[in-house]
């Protein structure tokens, strides 16, 4: 069984995202709108003419549902549109279906794109309406599923509530300085440690929003791209992908001190990728920080550590923004929130940003490659894409 | 601007379909794992060893969400389930970004599989739950959407309810003898005259009905194909999509005679497949008769005959299961009914057994090539796939 590989087949040449936050005077069409013209403007390229495919991601029906949620806002007729939904990994699987339609020479440009319009329904987290899971036991509330974890790893590794602090912190600094991200403000780990608790131990700062927002990447073979965007594009490396369980807490031999999925699908991309080292091989990463733990077990799961080791990075500075390996330089989701379909488009659009030395906030220095990584549901299904340079 | 082919680049190894009815004793699961399991066996293949990757296509969020719809049920963990929602046209865009994963050489074998579960949970139609379109207007229903473009083709092209009838009497003729089929019995012209209206001059026989069901197709490269099932497998000769818009009918030029998005599928087939003269160049179809004055207008769309005259073709047996070009030899969407993440793959399932001359019910003679044929939404969305022997 041989997987293929994608490797440097497709380039991305044109990026676009809004402002995240509560955005209460645009709706989603209006936020698509906004990234794919931002996208098409980067590209050089013309929406109608030049564009053959469309993939989106939207995770809530609410927001829209199947390829009209693309084509009507944006007057895009008589072409593929196809919505995607898997969770929080809905943006970049998006984008995964997106490169095989180009790697496979089906079309020359297309985009790809997530939305998702949240605040003005109230939508939390999953929406599990009317899905019945276990026939007995319910379904926990996302932070009560990760703060699992957290207890876990606390009593496994003694890690502690300051060094979920400090993720909080380091991706407060570095979103601080983003123009687009909903949350621009430091904070330390005083205020961290004295917020309110959400679930036993993550409290307010330990969590991410929920917001509004969209993000595009326009897709194309490398040897088009020159003649739009000359040597300013990004090519995509690998772009894993695996689904495990929606109702892991019933797996006896789950752990909670890392994700298989994680696991699985930085281990595809790194093979595909040719990764063997990430530290030495890549320069930087975005990781899933719906949770400050997440961040730090999605440390190991992508293997910038040992098991137990992830407290001692954040602790030492690894993965602060002049660290040895900036992790989400950014800001993440602690500062963008995290409008679900949107959320895997924007950490692509910022990993390619990065990787072709334009990022909006702080800049990783020497950023050639980087990875993006979406985790999914009840650690359900996770995605790990790597761009860097051609 | 050039849109590339995947003729001949994707075989159809494995096919499995379920009973398509009022499924009260099995869940959305058992359904998928059914289809599934009968789709491997045929195919002589491993679902863990050799199954790479799955696309899965649903439209209800009730029904399932996520990679992990498949993933749960079938314990098909570590790997890339997408899940794909295109209103009605869900289970054959499955089928198309699966068949172009393949033809991108990253998988040797995936399977692509739609499964509705629907009655439990009433769902009607398109689930626009929560979803605000014209903010004054509201949205009509499935029956009233395509009940506007019956009375429009009776004021245009005289077409009268017989002819509706006569679409309904044909499928059902050719349904009462498939052993999957929802409704299988025959009907005649007077019981669909005498039959309620549903939306005028729609009535109970000219609307198909909401079912369970599940489907499932396997997908390889052909050159993988034989040491699984010999010379026992179909090729993709296109697949072709067109997105229009959720709210024809703001559209000042809309027909209500044509859907533009079915001309357009249809175009992008036709053209990838080298077909110029459908008639001729293959021979038989399986079209989205969700309503009869569906069938009809698909017709046009397909290019069998000229605008206006699809009533002569079911009026002189053109279509008929023994006739010059049968269509819906199974007995289409009126006795199946339309579990519709399902639908658009029990069509390439039936468009596959037919072309290998296994068909469960009706066995169209001589079926060498045919095409399916996927409509949703409000006309929205349409999907043609054009299957043949390799």
């Amino acid at each position: 069984m041989l997987v293929g590989k994608i490797k440097d087949k497709v380039a991305i040449i044109g990026t676009g995202v809004t402002k995240f936050g509560e955005i209460w005077e645009k709706d989603a069409e209006d936020l698509l709108v906004e990234a794919v013209y931002e996208a098409v403007k980067e590209a050089n390229v013309d929406l109608k003419k030049d564009v053959e495919a469309v993939w989106v991601g939207t995770q809530y029906h609410f927001t829209g549902m199947s390829g009209a949620i693309f084509s009507d806002p944006l007057k895009f007729f008589g072409k593929p549109v196809t919505r995607v939904e898997n969770f929080c990994a809905s943006g970049m699987d998006a984008i995964r279906n997106a490169a095989y339609a180009v790697a496979a020479g089906m079309y020359d440009i297309v985009i790809a794109c997530g939305v998702e319009k949240i605040l003005d329904y109230g939508g939390r987290g999953l929406p599990l309406t009317g899905l019945e899971l276990h026939p007995v036991f319910g379904m926990p509330s996302p932070p009560a599923m990760f703060a699992l974890c957290a207890n876990r790893a606390f009593k496994v590794w003694g890690w502690t509530k300051e060094d979920l602090a400090r993720v909080a912190v380091k991706n407060h600094y570095n979103g601080a300085r983003h123009p687009k991200a909903h949350f621009r403000r430091e904070i330390t780990v005083e205020a961290a440690l004295k917020a309110p608790i959400i679930a036993y131990p993550l409290g307010l700062y330990d969590c991410c929003a929920m917001s509004d927002g969209a993000a595009a990447v326009i897709l194309t073979r490398p040897e088009i791209a020159k003649q739009y965007v000359g040597d300013n594009y990004a090519t995509i490396k690998a772009i894993g992908m695996a689904v495990e369980t929606l109702e892991p807490w019933y797996r006896p031999y789950e752990s909670f001190l890392s994700f298989p999925a994680n696991v699985k699908a930085a281990e595809a991309a790194y093979k595909e990728a040719g990764v063997t080292d990430p530290l030495k091989d890549l320069d930087f990463g975005i990781v899933h920080d719906c949770f400050t733990i997440t961040e730090l077990i999605n440390y190991q799961d992508m293997k910038l550590c040992k098991p137990g080791e992830a407290a001692s990075l954040i602790r030492e500075g690894v993965t602060a923004i002049n660290g040895e390996f900036p992790i989400n330089p950014d800001g993440g989701l602690k500062c963008f929130g995290h409008p679900i379909g949107a959320t895997g488009v924007r950490m692509t659009v910022e990993l390619t940003r990065q990787v072709l030395g334009r990022a909006e906030g702080l800049q990783v220095k020497n950023a050639e490659a980087g990875f993006a990584h979406n985790l999914g549901g009840a650690y359900t299904v996770a995605t790990v894409t790597i761009i860097g340079r051609p």
